[in-house]
């Protein structure tokens, strides 16, 4: 019914088809165009969220109407607002899509009951989760520590597949750097 | 027989007395004195680790020598290299007292088995986990957005019981700005 979702079941867990299908079958299906919103800041995370095909990002916007971006979430991986889901208290950042895309999404209930339905399932998500701690870590210690060139090398060589996706001012953004840097850096990466 | 740790029990869950004893006749007690390792990086992460009295910080050095810290973990919570402990690999971070500081440790089977009994514990261990989620993301936020005077105001409001327990240089080694930034910054409050 989902056929990207059934394939990435099938390569990242043991599950039978039986309990694949069980899986889809809670989904809902939905299409994001470019800049479109799937959560805004304010309101509450109430689905689980994968996504099919395209790319989300995860940004807070400050005082001064600047966006910072969190995360980038493509194809085959999860996304939410986690502490807004958990707690269900409005969410601080918003996520919208960077380019076309197809979510599969899940309510908290259907989530949950799939979760207690499910094992492997639960396994499958604290891989999730673990991997996503991980991630933060690195992170942080990346932003601390990083001048902005290895910020930058560091950004290509774990997502090599999003530089060609994203414009120039959400990867500044998402390194914390303003695009005049960036742009100095691409700049002097070419002529070495 | 652990007396910090069952307080902290009985303030943050509904355990029996019996389970709480249970849990703590499971721990090893140890102190380190000041600047003295719990966790070097490149060994193996094997202990959950509760700080009953003191304050531990989670760091890495940089090829330059530099230290970069990525969290302090003060008496009353919780801390380990999660990677490593996880995946049991070598660790990237350093883990070290801040004060002379008392520690209990459970190793991974133990502690594994500890959650398999006792239901209340697992679901404690996932509100830490949430909590250190919703840190990390806040952090990033922080890491990314903030001047260094927001983000030394964040810090102050954050942990106001930390800021006469550390030396300047890990307080700026946290926020990722220079101590003579940081100098400034103090000088500027005191004089407003």
């Amino acid at each position: 019914m989902h056929p990207e979702f059934e394939k990435y079941l099938k390569e990242n867990t043991g599950l039978t088809e039986g309990a694949i299908h069980h899986i889809s079958s809670k989904a809902f299906y939905k299409t994001l165009r470019r800049n479109e919103l799937l959560l805004q800041a304010g309101d509450v995370c109430r689905q689980k969220v994968f996504i099919a095909k395209g790319l989300l990002r995860t940004y807070s916007i400050d005082a001064n109407g600047n966006e910072h971006i969190l995360q980038f979430t493509p194809e085959h991986s999860w996304t939410l607002d986690v502490e807004s889901y958990d707690e269900e208290i409005p969410a601080e950042t918003n996520i919208g899509a960077t380019e076309p895309t197809e979510v599969l999404l899940w309510t908290k209930d259907d989530f949950n009951r799939l979760l207690s339905e499910v094992p492997e399932l639960t396994k499958l998500s604290q891989q999730v989760i673990s991997r996503n701690i991980y991630y933060s870590k690195q992170r942080i210690l990346t932003t601390l520590s990083g001048t902005p060139e290895e910020k930058y090398d560091d950004f290509i060589q774990r997502f090599p597949n999003l530089l060609s996706r994203l414009p120039l001012r959400m990867i500044a953004s998402y390194l914390g750097i303003s695009i005049k840097t960036l742009t100095r850096i691409r700049h002097n990466q070419l002529q070495r």
